[in-house]
């Protein structure tokens, strides 16, 4: 192993959360050795975040992009009602790269553990042949036969939406358009929140039927909800728009700022609605719940919102304003490359 | 997300091998979701199989490359004792590469996939900003309390490795040299065996108290064992020899290309003992037992050779056949980059 590299294990290791019980061996062992509570089931999730595919190193301060990396894989655990027990990184480096980017990564990666109790439990370094390129590993773990997955959505269940849709790709666009944005002003870009409060929740109380994270855009995930289930899905665009007037990205500039953005027109032409329709990378929780149960405004302090609901048969429907009905085709976003 | 990584998805979903009744969900949900035995804990591991820093495509063929890919992780569960239980893989692709390569890739990866039992439960796709980037994430179970850590060596205790040693960095300075090699005569470099059986059966006979595998190279790879359990390490010569002397690479070819190799003198001047002592790239077993304990020569057919014992106090020593003594300190194999 170069000294680079080793340096780098040491690095982690200093930087790493102290190891919580549950971890018996980490970083300095072949495996990293965890303890689940008995009767839990574990949670599996990995996720790349590779420049210029998943960010920028222009756009997007180093801490953010470490933030953002792990986010990826708390959502992915938050979707199935999880608690996350441990991350593991695979990073590499290229050999030009400064040391405070790297030290600025694991800040901004390692702030976010911490918020979650979750050690750095291992991973791998290498010498990167282009950019830097990371991978995320997140354990977590449910009790068995609780977690919640894509499948469970009957016909007539309400579907709900957390927080705000559209404020991430707004800003992406906003960045693509050579924007400098300042990174704490847009937080729903830069410092995703990952809802893993809501999502144990939601699991806890047994109301959510099927869950899934909006990485790829609504449209597109609400899409998975509905073939994994074998249901279709009608959503209401008058309870959508507050979905996307709620949004940081609305609030902070006003609405005109969000409209000068859609008149650009760019692929998707967003507008607020488009937005909230087809945004990805937003990590808010899409659900499903008995149209029986009640579902509470606010989950740990994260609002929610009813969108629409699942009916019989196959495909998406967008039902306007006016009472006109059209087809709601998946149309995620784009990466960045 | 784009097409052709969904069409990736699908293909890897379909060649992936059925899912095991540990496994509730898989690719397609959120997270994977497993169950292990009870009363047991959980290893994981997380490896980068990266283009031109671990392999090349001009000189490993695509199905090499995921046998070695996969072989990385399984060696790590290998090496606590433990039985692999899931993969997990992120793979990102350049869009120029052949849709056969990544085929032959998966093909190479899913057969020793197989052979293990091994679902691949989920992972990650993206494109590539460059190259083939692989990680590929273990899980493995073991009986809680009973993995078998790098730090459980005591003074006294014998040192001994799993089959041969060199032939794999033998076989990597000849492709360095220009030479074409074919894949299955050059088994041991092309298509590592994990040594899954032999630490599982040390575990369960709890005949090992340090183990490690030899990926970075025994004289590194004893270091860590030397480290982790403060211990120094005398080596034997004469006895590492019958390592270097049984390799594939040596019968295959006749000694006098061993030779031929070390003459050329590369970085690490490799003669058979050089190879043996520092060639990495191993997938072999080193492990630790108590000198009251029989070890067999043989484990689940696999060779197992003595090659020396732990001291007390620090660092690592060669006893050379004449009787004199020399330091021997880590130097591991470096990246092909």
């Amino acid at each position: 192993m170069p000294l680079k590299e080793r340096l780098l294990i040491q690095r982690i290791r200093r930087l790493a959360t102290r190891q919580k019980d549950s971890v018996r061996a980490g970083i300095g062992d072949d495996c990293a050795l965890l303890s689940l509570p008995r009767g839990h089931q574990v949670l599996v999730t990995t996720d790349f975040s590779l420049e210029n595919v998943h960010f920028r190193r222009e756009w997007h301060p180093p801490d953010a992009v470490g933030h953002r990396c792990l986010t990826r894989g708390l959502s992915d655990i938050a979707a199935m009602g999880g608690v996350p027990v441990a991350a593991f990184l695979s990073l590499a480096l290229p050999p030009e790269l400064p040391q405070k980017w790297v030290d600025e990564f694991l800040r901004g990666l390692l702030k976010l553990a911490r918020r979650h109790s979750l050690p750095l439990a291992g991973g791998d370094t290498a010498q990167s042949p282009g950019g830097v390129l990371a991978d995320i590993t997140v354990l977590g773990s449910v009790p068995a036969g609780k977690a919640v997955l894509r499948s469970g959505a009957r016909p007539g269940d309400l579907i709900y939406v957390t927080g705000s849709l559209g404020s991430s790709l707004a800003a992406l666009n906003e960045l693509r358009d050579g924007k400098k944005l300042k990174p704490a002003a847009h937080a729903k870009h830069f410092y995703p929140e990952p809802r893993v409060a809501v999502g144990r929740w939601l699991r806890d109380k047994k109301l959510a039927t099927a869950m899934i994270d909006i990485s790829d855009g609504l449209s597109t995930d609400l899409s998975h909800i509905c073939e994994e289930s074998k249901v279709g899905a009608v959503v209401y665009e008058k309870m959508l728009s507050s979905v996307g007037r709620s949004s940081r990205f609305v609030s902070g500039h006003g609405f005109s700022r969000a409209e000068s953005v859609a008149q650009r027109s760019r692929a998707l032409a967003p507008d607020v609605l488009e937005l909230a329709l087809h945004g990805g990378d937003e990590y808010e929780l899409l659900f499903t719940a008995r149209p029986d149960r009640r579902v509470p405004k606010e989950i740990a302090g994260v609002s929610v919102t009813r969108i629409g609901e699942t009916v019989r048969g196959r495909g998406m429907k967008l039902k306007k304003g006016d009472g006109s009905v059209t087809s709601l085709r998946p149309a995620g976003w784009e990466h960045f490359g």
